[in-house]
């Protein structure tokens, strides 16, 4: 697919839905010059109260859709349960770079927090897997993680600045504050564990206790991807500087809903996507 | 399937998760000695946020499993989503009667009617479709429908008896009846057309205008089933009148949540949960 030296490199970036647009809405300023596929599993999402064999599943197959149709010579896993679930079974299916959200996500609390300890928020799917935990580990944090199940259904709602979501935001914080005193740490830094929980940022910022720090992985795992695929472009030749990005959406339900759902995490237009048929 | 002229015939009853227990429940009574197959699509719920293509396609894949794989006899479609819009799909595919749940449901607002005007609450692909409004019109009934997508994953979650619940089914209530108001309709009767909020019943009996009635169409759908099925029974001998309800479970994702949440559903103890792979 790499027909000519000055052609852009495709950067292939996955999701159950439309969250991971934040990742790539991250990515795009740090690599002007890319073409991106983005596919979105809209037939079979939520990923997040799924079982790991399910998901494994279906990551694999849109895995393989952006790197054998779409040619994708590098994967943005832009899905927490995903990352969390299926990276190893999605690095064994496909021999491109495959970067997850997760590890980017522990390197940014690890800079963020002075304790050491941190909380982690996500879907019970991420939660049950314990990858931010022990992403963490790795890094000398303590994690204590809560699966809050209702916040991605309040966002698709659009309750995005609703008093009803800014309760729900207060009971499950509480609750993860409350365990993490029982529990004996200090944290002083939250990371969003789910793609979706950006769009509800400012009312998390008002729920946590004064001080502590908000953590978002789309920004450090677009800084990780940077790095990884800049190296790696070097070997592609002259890339054409006058050239834009270029991005081509993929959804396996409803283009029509992608369009306008889509637009809301991009912070920009998403015109015509492409329906796939992964076989589910 | 029918070695014996005393096997009880088999009823094929499927749902995308486990909303559908609650209508399987409302059977057994009725049909004592029948063999039940119980489907939940859980490796692809939910349908109600997705498109009629989509939905078609999964409650096809399922409808034929338990035709082909278990024998059924007669199918209950025992969600409102995949009735609503993937009835016709389910018809063409099988050779068996197909019954689901949205006509009983009319019914049931027509018996419980005295001004002909009715609200209907369901999932967004449900209203979108507007089965309920066509199948009420057909019994010279007004009808209202609203999407209220919260609902089913403040079931999921469990918060069945929260205040967050309380608060939300009154947001949604008060705009529902208010377009009705505004549309000069004199609504007398709610139908609950998502197989989830009969577990929200107490919450919604108590945020209803006072004198409005609730309408559960796990019941009728079950009366409904009953004539039909027990005029075909006889055509199959004399059933062995010591014989007791057999229910075998399948699920497309994991069993053991399947045994857990469908409990709760079903209000009896639900094990030997198999899995099965529709190729999704």
């Amino acid at each position: 697919m790499t027909e000519a030296s000055s052609a852009p490199p495709t950067i292939g970036v996955f999701d159950s839905g439309f969250g991971g647009l934040t990742v790539l809405a991250a990515l795009i300023p740090k690599l002007p010059r890319a073409r991106f596929a983005f596919i979105g599993d809209t037939a079979r999402l939520p990923y997040g109260s799924k079982s790991r064999r399910t998901i494994a599943r279906y990551a694999v197959e849109s895995a393989q859709f952006l790197v054998r149709e779409q040619g994708a010579e590098f994967l943005v896993i832009a899905c927490n349960t995903a990352s969390a679930l299926a990276l190893d079974a999605i690095q064994d299916a496909v021999s491109v770079p495959v970067l997850g959200v997760i590890e980017p996500g522990a390197t940014a609390a690890r800079a963020a927090s002075k304790s050491g300890d941190v909380l982690v928020i996500a879907t019970d799917a991420t939660v049950q897997s314990h990858a931010y935990k022990a992403a963490c580990a790795a890094q000398n944090l303590r994690a204590l993680e809560k699966a809050c199940p209702l916040l991605v259904p309040l966002v698709e709602e659009g309750w995005t600045n609703h008093h009803v979501t800014q309760e729900i935001i207060r009971i499950y914080l509480d609750e993860l504050t409350n365990d993490a005193a029982a529990d004996g740490l200090k944290p002083d830094s939250l990371v969003l564990g789910c793609t979706h929980y950006p769009l509800l940022r400012p009312l998390i910022e008002q729920a946590v206790p004064a001080g502590m720090r908000v953590i978002d992985s789309a920004e450090s795992t677009a800084e990780a991807a940077a790095r990884l695929f800049n190296g790696r472009a070097k070997s592609h030749g002259p890339i054409d500087e006058n050239g834009s990005t270029e991005i081509h959406c993929f959804a396996t339900d409803s283009v029509e809903k992608f369009e306008i759902l889509g637009s809301r995490f991009l912070s920009r237009p998403v015109g015509n996507v492409q329906l796939v048929d992964l076989g589910g």
